[in-house]
């Protein structure tokens, strides 16, 4: 699906790490969420509140999950789960545009 | 108005300058577009097609419009405008955070 039909779009951006990650916060009909993220060439350690689906439009990165001890590498058309209440690591090697779903 | 409602979103980002400005498209049910883009800091100039209207939701930038010799200083909360068929420069000094408007 390359575009969301009949959504709201909240117009602020949401910024960390200094505008090297920003993303839109996009509401569907049902309520749910998605964010549309860029996240440039870097490290980042980001916390989830519910658990995340993080789905990789275009870029390269590395990953490394809790619990696990290995980076795991994932390019555009990937994606992967982060649990709920934790934390992940990213090194970002080509900018990176994902969409992040929060799952119940 | 902080949130667009009932519109569609282009998953995939508009990238330029290797991600230092980027923008998501909105298309309304009428069939108008807007993009909410960021700009990080640093100096653009970008053409138009249309004509257009920047909204600038956070920051502080300059501008220098077309026909006009004099940088201008623009903040969040302002707006300018573009004419068709025309370039203009930016110097972004702050992250700004900007809504542009397509106008026929």
């Amino acid at each position: 699906m390359s575009q969301f039909e009949n959504v709201s779009v909240t117009k602020q951006a949401n910024v960390y790490f200094d505008g090297k990650v920003t993303s839109r916060k996009v509401t569907f009909a049902d309520g749910t969420v998605k964010t549309l993220g860029i996240m440039l060439p870097g490290e980042y350690e980001f916390g989830t509140a519910a658990a995340e689906l993080m789905e990789i439009t275009a870029g390269e990165l590395e990953i490394l999950l809790p619990g696990s001890s290995a980076w795991q590498q994932v390019v555009g058309g990937e994606s992967f789960n982060v649990p709920a209440n934790a934390s992940f690591k990213l090194k970002i090697h080509q900018l990176t545009d994902y969409c992040c779903s929060y799952l119940d």
